[in-house]
């Protein structure tokens, strides 16, 4: 369970004034999600989702909001950032930044077919495609200056076998350089929890708690990397055709990027095979929730970097 | 020393009539080359190389000296066949497939620099270029047929380590059946020992004995695999722009092809670490050549496999 700050009836009564979004009716916390506190809050004016952020630093915040306001109106399906009274998108509550965002409907799907990769290729290349009329910046802090620090703290918490595995990638990823690959906002995290689903259609794209200008190729592979992996890391091609396919329809990749191909998806796999090493073996003080496993990803790790991957020829 | 087959001064005399090249003045065994017997003959007409050919299936010496023929024609520093007073390419002597080419100066660089990366990436791609024009046709009949053979041949011959190694590349290898990649004749063999250079320039291209119609990209993979590699397996990145720059100038890599260049240097390696393997396991009966060492390869096989290389941001 992911609520590190309470929040009472009280509490939220009094703060919610502050919104033109009617009285407090009912309000839940919400166990998904590992980065924020999150409550359903239904009003007598809708259904909310209240999030105090937890982890993220208060001055990205404004390229979080805004940028899912932009995308919000572009029409992609994401939480929408309600400004309270004086049109401010977030204020403090215990002491915490906090907000309120359009509640979704929809469920996220454990175990997506083609159809549903079909889905999230889609509404992930209309998202990139939103995004680049959006002017805020904010470079990626899981960049290449996270992953080198990163490394160097989790590295004495690994066997001989998963440091040579670590060093083989670290080395690997300075291929990637001199690649000048498209940027733009991305999502960041597009795992199969934050794309909710009504019936085939994608409902919601949630969590931007990792939104950044990166490169826009590094959030497909991210999200193949979570999509289309079987039980023991290997790709399913049959998804990762669906999903690529869908997106290269509506943002046609580069030739560059299909070059890279092969280390966006080791690029990706590595950032997060880092953060659950450091989340396991540095756990934050008083952490309350259990940190995902590492091993899931080192498998996906050893599996990329061993099977020959090239960008599928669609 | 690689003459499989003696032949005497007389013999050489006797048949040396049905050239016009002159008197037979002297002939001297060649000990480079692993495939043919070959000699060194001056004649009062000049000098030449005289091949018997001990492995090619007779059936495919056609393609092999009309390939030469039409590449020296076109400027290429090859080997050109000298046809017999008939008009013939090749005859008999001493029960083997037999015929001279002219023999070429200069002499094999065995530590090129970049500048000789830089001549060997132009003359491979003028040799593509010429080899358009050619309309000869012999499948590679060291392909993926012969791969699948060769690797269940020398498989029990393999630690446990070498045998993951070797799955993991053939099913790597799968990814690659989809590409649609620019074909022509190749070289299929162009290590540093068969490229002669005078002063900085190549003044030959020798031993076609493996050339056939392959993807072009395989071709120059199996060049950078040889020329631009470090005693440890790694690649030397200045060697390797070197050489593709030089390359892609003269005909420009299309995007598929920069897509499975990571998988077409594993595929290069593949092939010469399973002929090795072969050729020291299971020797031919009367093999008078030392074998190659396989575990110079099979260091590059698992450099390959763990570099993470793509094709090189020029």
């Amino acid at each position: 369970m992911s609520v590190y700050t309470i929040v009472s009836r009280e509490e939220l009564s009094d703060w919610i004034a502050r919104y033109a979004v009617g009285e407090l009716v009912d309000m839940q916390g919400i166990a998904a999600g590992i980065e924020n506190t999150n409550y359903f809050v239904a009003t007598t004016g809708g259904s909310y989702v209240l999030t105090l952020y937890e982890r993220m630093p208060i001055e990205e915040l404004p390229f979080y909001l805004h940028l899912i306001a932009h995308l919000a109106r572009e029409g992609i399906p994401c939480p929408a950032p309600i400004a309270d009274r004086t049109g401010a998108l977030f204020g403090v509550l215990n002491g915490k930044p906090a907000g309120f965002v359009t509640r979704l409907a929809g469920r996220s799907v454990p175990s997506p077919s083609g159809r549903h990769c079909t889905a999230v290729g889609t509404v992930l290349a209309r998202l990139h495609l939103a995004g680049k009329k959006f002017t805020g910046h904010l470079e990626n802090r899981r960049g290449p200056l996270w992953r080198q620090q990163t490394a160097r703290a989790v590295r004495r918490f690994l066997s001989a076998e998963q440091t040579a595995l670590l060093d083989v990638e670290l080395v690997a990823q300075k291929n990637l350089a001199d690649a000048a690959l498209p940027r733009g906002a991305i999502h960041g995290d597009l795992f199969r929890d934050n794309v909710l689903f009504d019936g085939g259609d994608v409902s919601g794209v949630v969590d931007f708690g990792f939104a950044a200008v990166d490169e826009l190729a590094y959030d497909l592979a991210i999200t193949v990397n979570d999509w289309c992996t079987r039980a023991d890391g290997a790709l399913v091609d049959r998804h990762v055709h669906a999903l690529v396919r869908a997106y290269n329809a509506i943002r046609p990749l580069t030739a560059e990027e299909k070059i890279a191909w092969p280390l966006l998806l080791r690029a990706a796999v590595l950032r997060f095979w880092l953060s659950r090493l450091y989340d396991v073996h540095l756990p934050r003080p008083g952490e309350l929730t259990h940190a995902k496993d590492p091993l899931e990803l080192e498998r996906i790790m050893r599996a990329r970097a061993a099977a020959g991957v090239v960008f599928p020829f669609l």
